[in-house]
């Protein structure tokens, strides 16, 4: 295995493939990046428990002088690879299990480890892809995936779910004290399909799409799922099991609703929050929520060791309903807030004890809802 | 105590007085922060068992309606004013035990604790100041303070020894594996000193000056120095004991000189230590440093789990001496490269395994010496 390529392409490559690399794992193997070498092509592979990550580079500054295949240390390589200053990085695996990796006057030797012992990842190849922009999946990770749950007592709640039927995209994440869902119509009609993907799978494909914009083909089994670009294949597996029926969980009666400019309500929120006592089960930061008679908004907590925080904001518009007094987390209402692309948001109230609804003015598709505690 | 002020003028002065707050105390007290109102200024105060800072706030936004003094909890005060986004905020010490903290439609109450607990701080007040300009200071600190120990081990090597005799003042730290030394000529003669500084102290003292410009007066007794600015005064206790005499540790001949350009040779150090094995004592990265006979330079590692470095750097002048091997942690020599305005360095050789020299071409006044570690 011989061949030369520019630092620049290299390195934006394995930037995306990183994200397939384990953090911990019980098979060693899997810390390596799998080189497959060919005439005109480099095939670079990553994976682990969870997901795999395969690119694809053909590049003008690639010179293959010899084929070949090597399992490189994924982690050393990178930030060799990251350090080294020069145009064109030579790669040889001239002895047994050692490749040299050569560019201007630095040379390394890197120990390999045996590529027959990474383990074959098959990517999905099956007809009738989802066609979507790559621009929306990232929107939608961004609106829904800090909801998933980040403990296990509910395994299925670490994941976010995706249900598409009648030409309609369904996304909902929910850690069972809030919940975010996204609605969006596709374009063209493809088979239903009704799947969970694991919250940090969702995390990685994010950080790719940071750098990658092309459009995606979407391919589903029972158990993985592939995002397909160009030239990278993003493929996760797929948590069991049935994803809980949400739709009754969202009241559909409000007797409050009131309009606030995001941006003030969001600094009132986070001022109040910086003395407000944990909630015991979530952590949490608890603030106090209280229409007034004329209108105004009171945002408050008191913590007995530390002090009050009082904020008061005008809605930015009309306000259905008189009065409410309600508590939640700050937390669960700042991350909501930051998911909005509006300016304009609006908060309908069920009632003092039921989940309210958030909803932002341009993002007509989106809604979060978050539940209360009950306070004394 | 009723007051009002500017937003912004209150917070830069909490920024400098925020590096006096402990950041752990068995005298819960210390994380007040002691405001003194009086007519027409605020003094604030805070201490630890390293340092006391105090600054004087004289600004013609504050309005003082009632003089008074409160001990406020300092991190949660100083959150609040960096949140709060409006132009004045007043501060009312209404109730007994509790301030109350207004600013446009933000109303805070904090829970006081009692002044009366707050140690009282002593500032030296002496005669005959060493008068220095603040950017020298923070030059010497950002040039000698890396190489102090980190470790208790000997105790005196935590801080940095300021030695001034006949005109001159030499600054040095040392860890006992490397040393840094500054030596200045200081305009007006004082009277002779030699103390101690500790390290941690030093830090915060840079972290003053990296938003306070002014010229300091420097006042010495033998257990504390005053730092004095127009309106911060900043002290800290010396440390204890006899700093070791160095200047025999220096070597005087130097059979092997070698300049370079200070950038190139750190980006080769950089990628060598990548994969270098690690000093069992320091923990550090060993790099293997050799003057080839037709004097380029190699430097490389070799970590028999991971794999070799080499790469290949020209001297970028005249090369005294023929060959040379010598071995030392890489991280001595990037964080001394790194302290350096000069861009071309030059590095004298006593020995194989007797410390070495970096100096700069600019830097003349500043001398970095690292002990090599033994190779086989």
């Amino acid at each position: 295995m011989i061949f030369s390529i520019n630092r620049d392409v290299l390195l934006n490559n394995l930037i995306v493939i990183q994200r397939g690399l384990p953090n911990k794992t019980p098979l060693p193997i899997l810390n390596a990046i799998k080189f497959e070498v060919n005439q005109d092509h480099l095939i670079l592979t990553t994976s682990n428990s969870d997901l795999a990550i395969q690119v694809l580079i053909e590049d003008k500054s690639l010179k293959v002088t010899q084929v070949g295949k090597a399992a490189i240390p994924g982690k050393f390589l990178i930030e060799i690879i990251r350090k080294l200053e020069a145009n064109t990085i030579e790669f040889a695996v001239l002895e047994e299990r050692s490749v040299v990796i050569k560019a201007e006057r630095s040379d390394f030797k890197l120990n390999l480890m045996d590529y027959l012992d990474y383990p074959e990842v098959d990517f999905l190849e099956l007809r009738h892809p989802i066609l979507l922009d790559s621009e929306i999946i990232k929107t939608i990770i961004k609106e829904t995936n800090y909801s998933a749950a980040n403990n296990e007592k509910r395994p299925i709640l670490t994941g976010v779910n995706f249900h598409y039927e009648n030409n309609q995209l369904q996304v909902i994440a929910t850690d069972s004290y809030r919940l975010s869902k996204k609605e969006i119509k596709l374009r063209e009609n493809v088979e239903s399909f009704n799947f969970v993907i694991p919250s940090k799978s969702l995390d990685e494909l994010s950080r790719i799409l940071d750098v990658v914009s092309d459009n995606v083909e979407i391919f589903v089994n029972p158990n993985k799922v592939l995002f397909k670009f160009p030239n990278i294949m993003f493929q996760t597996r797929l948590l069991e099991g049935k994803y809980p029926d949400t739709s009754r969980i969202i009241p559909t009666e409000f007797p409050v609703i009131i309009p606030f400019n995001k941006e003030e309500l969001l600094s009132a929120v986070e001022r109040v929050s910086l003395l407000s006592p944990r909630d015991k089960e979530t952590n949490y930061n608890i603030i106090k929520f209280t229409l007034r008679s004329d209108h105004v908004v009171e945002i408050s907590s008191t913590n007995p060791e530390v002090g009050d925080a009082l904020e008061e904001v005008t809605p930015n518009g009309m306000v259905t309903g008189s009065s409410l007094q309600i508590a939640f987390s700050s937390r669960y209402l700042i991350e909501a807030l930051k998911s909005f692309a509006s300016s304009d948001i609006v908060i309908s109230f069920a009632g003092e004890v039921k989940p309210f609804v958030i909803k932002g003015q341009l993002d007509i598709d989106l809604l979060h809802l978050i539940l209360p505690v009950r306070i004394d």
